[in-house]
């Protein structure tokens, strides 16, 4: 997507490096990191200059290409792997391009593992950005639709922390279709959730969305259902951390809460995720989904910029009270409207998602080929 | 209520000022601030360094007392209580007080004016304390309904901005049940809501909690969904700002979807106000309550305090992004559990509503007595 009028990825082959924007300093300032050894990689995903499952994934699969450089023995390599999956070790995206990296070098011999490793990672990069570009493709028929309702007028959008293409390696999952909707010449508005605590809203989503050109407006995370309930919003898209066989949803907390707001004013809320985010063991989310309990100083505290151009923190809470972060929340099946992934639209049902992925119901088995 | 272990007011007479807790200043520092003249007592009320429409009541009323002293003939203080008023001109209790001390005034004898309007002045704040106190009374009861059933156990609430006593004289309207619930030694700890985007709950509410020993925990405003998933919330009492004769109800954006969340998860929502805050010319609260639009920067923009002590203001979205900001949302009445007013507990429908205030349903009359 666009910075600056300029087309980019979040991660890309430059030289002998691997090239990331730095994500921890935006949206104050922009700026590339060149990453030239895999410890360096695994500072940086440690240290979330990379973030989001997607781009996570993308990195990890780059860093085992300096790893293929770095290693003279199989164990060496093994031992490179390992740091890399232990930086972040609930990201699942993670582990899987570790290990799709390993066994892809295995497969072709450890003498073309330099080789093999950049194109693996190519390849996954790749895949990450088409299978968004396709989330973008099966959303835009849901905006199409919507739009051909209203002619003329704008489709108004609202969203809830960065499922952004700064997520992923490009066009973001619950931002793919609104891109696509903007390229495609649908007058389009997006209502951007500010996202408390971490405030990703306010700082990445609505600079990708200022970057592409597309209008959008800031609004505190108490406001959607009062624009909801006043017919301000045509369409809620969210991403997802986690959604289980029956299609309850694991995201940023608030989620729950927006989802409410929508089923109580006939706003359709739709979740789009890669099919790597299902998890396939689970049926309750309420229930089966672990919710992370982060550093209560993400509440009191607060980052940004002063007139001067510095990057600041300050206490925002009265003094000697404490606070509580839990960082996601679980939206049941029964308030979804629908998922978007790259492979389809999809009911927020077990027999829909199992179809749309062979996979049976009740069971974790992958249909048999008939 | 107490501030390091003293009982105070918000507003009371010292010698011959008017003296109020400066809350622009809070929660960073605890500043007492005297008002000489009709003059300061309008900017006190402009510039917010009172707020809440008990407060601003209350103060206006003491206004009146200074309006009195600084006035030779009637025609002055006309003059002097239209500057009060026009401080802030959408608050109902301003002009109500004034125009109180007016008829008193009338009433007494031009020259009784500076007795009458002193004793009028404390009545009114005397007024709105036991008011607080009878809503606190009624609350206990529904708190002492919950303790009951988990024996030994902490009562958990969730509060939404402050409805606290720095809103009124004392005891506050939302926290007075939980106040007396404190005092008869009920377990109890609130989730305390920040109220993006002016922290209320974050700056005010903890503060006053912690100052009066009641345990409690900031929550960004995402999160009260999740806690009431996971059965972690037995009550939620929120304040209003203005509540339709049928029950719908006005106040702090946000408000509405932590009443989805209650409802949707069995948790009663309950709306503790004075009776002055009834509008008893609105029957459909989502329609006829006009919402005001607050400046983009509450949003944009956040206050904190500094490791060394300063206070500072900081931007928190990304430059470039603008921002809107609604400053209430509207709940419907089939939301709320019930509405606990100074002159009791009440159903929130319009019938339960009338009876209660001697008001004839489907009309703005007062029933007659008979």
């Amino acid at each position: 997507m666009l910075v600056s009028g300029i087309p980019y990825r979040t991660i890309w082959l430059h030289e002998a490096s691997v090239r990331i924007i730095d994500q921890r300093r935006l949206p104050w300032t922009f700026d590339l990191l060149d990453l030239h050894t895999v410890a360096e990689v695994a500072e940086a995903i440690r240290d979330m200059a990379v973030r989001g499952a997607g781009l996570i994934g993308a990195t990890a699969g780059y860093g085992m290409w300096l790893a293929a450089q770095e290693a003279a023995t199989q164990k060496e390599l093994q031992s490179l792997a390992d740091s890399l999956i232990s930086t972040r070790p609930t990201a699942v995206n993670l582990s899987w391009a570790v290990n799709r990296q390993l066994a892809a070098i295995q497969a072709a011999g450890f003498q073309n593992r330099i080789e093999t490793a950049r194109i693996t990672a190519e390849t996954i990069a790749d895949e990450d950005a088409a299978s968004c570009a396709a989330i973008g493709q099966h959303g835009l028929e849901i905006i199409q639709a919507i739009s051909a309702r209203k002619p003329g007028q704008t489709v108004q959008v609202l969203t809830h922390c960065n499922a952004g293409w700064l997520a992923f390696v490009d066009h973001g999952s619950a931002t793919a279709p609104i891109y696509a909707a903007h390229a495609a010449g649908i007058p389009i508005h997006v209502w951007v959730d500010e996202t408390r605590p971490r405030n990703q809203g306010a700082r990445l989503t609505a600079w990708e969305l200022a970057q592409q050109g597309v209008p959008h407006t800031v609004i505190a995370d108490n406001t959607g259902g009062h624009l909801m309930q006043q017919g301000m919003v045509d369409l809620v898209i969210t991403g997802a951390d986690r959604v289980t066989r029956t299609g309850d949803v694991a995201n940023k907390i608030g989620t729950y809460l927006k989802a409410l707001a929508a089923m109580d004013n006939g706003v359709p809320f739709y979740v789009a995720l890669p099919s790597s985010t299902f998890d396939w063991t689970l049926s309750d989310g309420v229930k089966g989904i672990p919710i992370e309990q982060r550093a209560p100083d993400e509440v009191t505290e607060m980052e940004g910029i002063t007139d001067s151009g510095s990057i600041e923190t300050l206490r925002i809470v009265s003094p000697g009270s404490a606070a509580a972060n839990y960082a996601f929340d679980v939206t049941p099946a029964r308030l979804v409207t629908g998922l978007i992934t790259e492979k389809g639209l999809c009911s927020t049902n077990e027999a829909a998602i199992c179809a749309l992925h062979g996979k049976i119901p009740n069971s974790n088995l992958t249909a048999p080929l008939s």
